[in-house]
């Protein structure tokens, strides 16, 4: 039940979005025990419906027991190895953040950069892979630091041909735009909870194709951690009959996803893709008025995530702060090079609706007054 | 709200174990967004009042954003290099796992090691220390898969002159027996949420000593990991005016340990502990009527979880199996070399007195009838 003494605030950042009522009743669910066969069953309803929102057959798909970054740490520490080359899409904070981390392992990284704001030049892309045979090449789908839409066009082809896995984050598009991991050959995924899933932070569902699996078994080396090692993963949350212990999974947090999920398979995935498009669509004109202008040019733009240029003379900070303590509306700031030059105003899950655009504009009008 | 359609489990086994109302409640709470001033205002709380449970002035003391496991993995990943020397007591599951991730981490690994179901032998571990320098010393104060609550009396100063940090897994025994961070000299040591301190699996608190902190500062190489990464977590979590982005906090979960937390210090560290001391004391005395024998014994059991030796022809699956699906109480089973031959029996939290003991007993009979 929603504690009254707390009021709603509208979260219309880049996430994490308002859940539903649902949800929060599954979170505050009685537990069971993490071994009990009623979890087990919950832990396989959460399995197989993420298998159809990533539009994947992968057998080995599921949430890991923290917030989306670890989804990346994931990927890359059990399919990376020092010395190892990793392409790496870099257009914002997200793709960055691969390339640092794949450093930090002691990878080869060659980045193929893009301004902030536009998507990964495909070409550019694609010829890099053909000229480096990298172990990995990445490229995120949804960047939650731009606003855009990643096309992911032709590039599992040339992955397949240069004997490359290729990463793919989807934290922000998957469940509010198309996202289709077999169709577009995309080997090694991540994404999180607190946006399009509709759940608060807290799990990073990944997946992992079978090509990537014979690429982990032929490791020279165990994966260097043990909380994400994949195999030590697996025997819990794939284990044939007996499940061995590995951590103790945040039980709460999965009983909210499983809700989650059966809320997006209610709504129907295509329906829930065209309710993002519709309300982005109506956001960016209703902002326009006000003399907000798009970052990310049409056909870059990630629906659940809108990233607009501040008026001339607006004062970026007082705005966010008036509106979210004066009016409970939450929006995002810039980040990096585009920091007090834009908004990220994010309409995901049950968020991504004319409503909170019309909250949004009458919260505006008086704050700009 | 509890939905009633789950009928409660009574949570007795290694942990999770039951979580009050008002945790539960905490958990369903409309989200903050996690750069909120009001979110960051719960979690200066979570750090006050884990201060006060670790009994420590360790400025760095704030929870990680993932379960138990995710804490013992923090803190070899920021302290331990390749090649550095580790001295770890292993009488269990968990001092083994320290042992294995360091070997993980390209450590060298010091094992003294002793029979499960007793403590290390401070002697053999202090001359040790004493003998290799190593650079650190991991000692497990409740062992959760034996039931052995380790002393720590003069690790500390050991560790100290040998310029060792002593590194403490305080999973089991936090807020349910004492726990002095600071007087017994603990530089490094992590906890999780679903034992003593009452909440759902999803965190693990964490504190470190300022001679810890230069420890990490005088690192040849970062921390390979990013979601670990101390550095980039205390930039967040401990920022001073501007708090950088690093992950997006599992809010919910936040806001469930700082219920917990607040909960723990109504009732009062000595009351709880003698609270968990009176549950234990009763569980043997009842169990003995059965065939029970303690494994551990007396000045080394961990009053929050119990554990005995099954009585002779006794059905271990049978027997638990029918407890959880005809009487609804979870009880553990014996892991490695104690599988088969043991249950472990916690009373943990709100889980800890007479009326748990006493619903057991009652199910007990009938199983055995």
């Amino acid at each position: 039940m929603v504690n009254t003494t707390v009021s709603e605030t509208l979260l219309l950042g880049p996430g994490p979005c308002n859940v539903s009522e649902n949800v929060l009743e599954a979170l505050s669910r009685p537990l069971f025990g993490h071994l009990d066969p009623r979890f087990l069953g919950v832990m396989e309803s959460v399995k197989s419906q993420l298998r159809i929102v990533f539009d994947t057959e992968n057998s080995v798909t599921f949430p890991i027991s923290a917030t989306g970054s670890a989804g990346m740490e994931f990927l890359l520490v059990n399919f990376l190895e020092p010395g190892d080359t990793i392409v790496v899409g870099v257009n914002g904070v997200f793709g960055g953040r691969v390339a640092a981390l794949s450093e930090k392992l002691g990878a080869r990284v060659v980045k193929v950069e893009q301004e902030w704001g536009r998507a990964i030049d495909l070409d550019e892309f694609r010829d890099t892979i053909r000229r480096e045979s990298p172990k990995i090449a990445a490229l995120v789908n949804g960047e939650t630091s731009t606003g855009v839409y990643q096309p992911m066009n032709g590039v599992g082809d040339v992955c397949r041909e240069a004997g490359a896995l290729l990463f793919m984050d989807c934290v922000t598009s998957l469940a509010g735009m198309p996202v289709h991991v077999d169709e577009w050959g995309a080997d090694i995924v991540f994404s999180g909870t607190q946006k399009c899933l509709g759940v608060p932070p807290g799990l990073a569902p990944v997946t992992v194709s079978p090509r990537a699996l014979e690429v982990y078994r032929n490791r020279s080396k165990p994966t260097p951690s043990f909380y994400l090692d994949l195999d030590a993963l697996l025997a819990y949350v794939d284990g044939e009959g007996g499940r061995s212990y590995h951590h103790t999974a945040p039980i709460s947090m999965v009983f909210a996803l499983d809700a989650g999920l059966k809320e997006i398979l209610d709504e129907g995935l295509e329906s829930r893709w065209s309710r993002h498009a519709r309300g982005a669509e109506y956001l960016r004109s209703e902002l326009a008025a006000f003399g907000f202008e798009p970052v990310v040019p049409e056909g870059e733009r990630l629906n659940p995530l809108t990233t607009l240029y501040l008026p001339d003379g607006f004062n970026d900070a007082e705005a966010r702060s008036k509106l979210l303590m004066e009016h409970g509306i939450e929006v995002g700031a810039g980040l990096g090079p585009l920091a007090g030059k834009i908004w990220r105003i994010g309409l995901m899950a049950g968020n991504a609706s004319e409503s909170s655009v019309d909250r949004l504009t009458e919260a505006l009008k008086s704050v700009l007054s």
